[in-house]
């Protein structure tokens, strides 16, 4: 039984809930292979009419695991040897695809931070709701990482120039200029987040799911799949994290010193570049 | 003479009524094909600047002909036979194609209610003036349809993100919500609809013609035209419509019942997802 | 020595000032070919890790030179010979390709009228500042002009709707309009540009040149490039310039007179289309 992913069903909507807390969800081997295999599931379930994905504990998802990449990057390349950091990164943008093929509705609740992947996950939504704690952002680039995989779903989902600013700059936004972003359909008080659900839930369930799944399948036609994407993200990240900039910005901020590259030292809030 | 779409110019710019106010102008047969024949003339004529859309009544469209679906439904098919729904839905993919291909300027007026189709052919439009009083959804997905022909043109003017919360919640937009959704660009009150008309076409003529056809056909190759897209949604309509959602969803409709998916009775006003 | 293009680095950030105030920095030939070298140099400069865009003298960029065009309008073409004017706009839309594609981070500071190709300029960002006294239109229309290399960098930032919106209809926007529209990510006091200038720096420094470099990459790959439609546009262009609309368009400009085929005297403020 997988525990880093929580699977409860209340009628025709299963409730996925990301539970690592202690980590605030960071996305772990088996939390990604929990979410694959829960949207294998979804996919060929024809009585499941829509997904709401969660996090437990205050926390969204913290992104990919740190550790994990301090681990990977421990452990060097044979000479000739592929890099197995390729497949796994792979293995994310799969599941970002398939999570954003869902033939039901997927509804994300966002009541905490949402990070790096996790904002990623956020982007394969139909319906986003947060509450006013929750915070968005996705910080690879000032880890000396791209936001490979989760690109295509950002560009998609903010169109151009809200995603090159969102993924160049690293900065954070709060819920409401999440929405103000069209990250965001709904905010909502702390503590409401469930009402909420319930709300959307009711609204959502009033189409009928077999004309969801046409539409969604219509809607995707749209944005042709990109395998290819996937390919050269993957082959970026990995080259990225076994070069010296993630070497330097994992290490820096595992310590909490600045990066060589970066201006001031991590801890100092960022000047808010966008929207002000 | 086709009375369903009543054709007047004055100078260079055409007014295009549709005309069925007891319908609330929904898209009846003729009005498809006069709104057709309008854009093949219209493709033609080099002495016509630009095009203003609008209903009559105090509605601009009701969408597709729901008597229309009801007499479709109830003539079943042959063995072997070609559904003739396929055709007549790829006819308003085609209508909503050549809508949105003309080469002068095309403004929507949009003084009432623009349902399902008539939100696509909205979604053509150049510039969209809405009064308060107009109101926007597309409740396809409730009736037990996907918005097959017109998401394609949604999704190219309102983004991914705002496609999928309209497309898949059928949620019902004051103009107010259609502003801050991108669909619309001025509001103004009821009643200053023919001032606002007036002022954005003398704006428009500020541009010469030839210059606006080169402009929109640029505009148009950055959007692939996709007729294999048109054939799809043709036949997941049809299907769709011949099958038990839609049966259940329109009987419903013409009842007053809640469909048997959904959660509430009709007549509840549907919780807002969304821009709130 | 090029002085249309003042080219100074501080530190890791080179800064590209366009430099002819008395035109209002207009595109002249000397200007787009300063840039395009400064491009090259900076696709090949590991050690550069952003560019500030700006104009001299209280203005950003007046667009395509009107004196140049009535130049080339003046030499007629030999019987056979291909039109010098497609080569030129061709190089123009080289240029927004090559700014666009850039490996380091892209900042366009309008201080001033970013008028036309100016505008597509700053279509090329990753991030936009404005001062509030900055203004935004594309008015090519309105001299018989299609806005041809820039459509496509402008549809890419602001999405179909607004590019629609601005293209077609060459109404001026102030710095909270154009931020409104998704062109500016963040409007400034006068006079507080060299401090949101450098405010934005320190932000975008905060990311790894490498993994900029890289995310920008993967977001090209999702906009394919179009060189097919650097050439189509050319020859709308160029067809454009030959033609009866733009003479006219260009003489009445020159004059102070309204374009045979506009409702009224320039001068007077356009009504605004759009967001109201």
């Amino acid at each position: 039984m997988n525990r880093a992913l929580i699977v409860d069903r209340e009628g025709a909507v299963e409730r996925w809930t990301l539970n690592d807390p202690a980590s605030r969800n960071a996305l772990s081997d088996a939390m990604v292979v929990g979410l694959y295999a829960a949207c294998l599931r979804a996919r060929d379930d024809p009585t499941l009419r829509g997904v709401v994905l969660r996090g437990a504990g205050g926390a969204f998802c913290a992104g990919g695991s740190l550790g994990g990449f301090a681990h990977a990057i421990g452990q060097p390349l044979q000479p000739g040897e592929t890099d197995p950091l390729i497949a796994v990164n792979r293995g994310f943008g799969d599941l970002l695809h398939a999570l954003g093929s869902l033939p039901q509705w997927l509804l994300c609740a966002v009541d905490g931070p949402a990070m790096g992947g996790g904002f990623g996950l956020v982007c394969c939504a139909d319906i986003v709701l947060a509450t006013e704690r929750a915070s968005f952002a996705t910080p690879e680039v000032t880890l000396g990482l791209p936001p490979a995989q989760i690109a295509p779903f950002v560009w998609r989902r903010l169109g151009d120039a809200t995603a090159r600013q969102c993924l160049l700059s690293g900065a954070r936004w709060s819920a409401r200029e999440a929405q103000a972003a069209g990250l965001v359909n709904r905010v909502v008080a702390d503590g409401a987040i469930d009402a909420a659900v319930a709300e959307a839930t009711a609204t959502l369930n009033r189409a009928a799911p077999g004309a969801v799944a046409a539409t969604k399948q219509l809607l995707l036609r749209l944005c042709d799949d990109r395998p290819d994407l996937r390919d050269e993200a993957a082959i970026a990240f990995a080259s990225a994290l076994r070069g010296p900039e993630a070497a330097a910005g994992l290490a820096a901020f595992a310590n909490k010193r600045p990066a060589p590259w970066a201006p001031e030292p991590p801890g100092t809030e960022p000047p808010k570049v966008g929207r002000s």
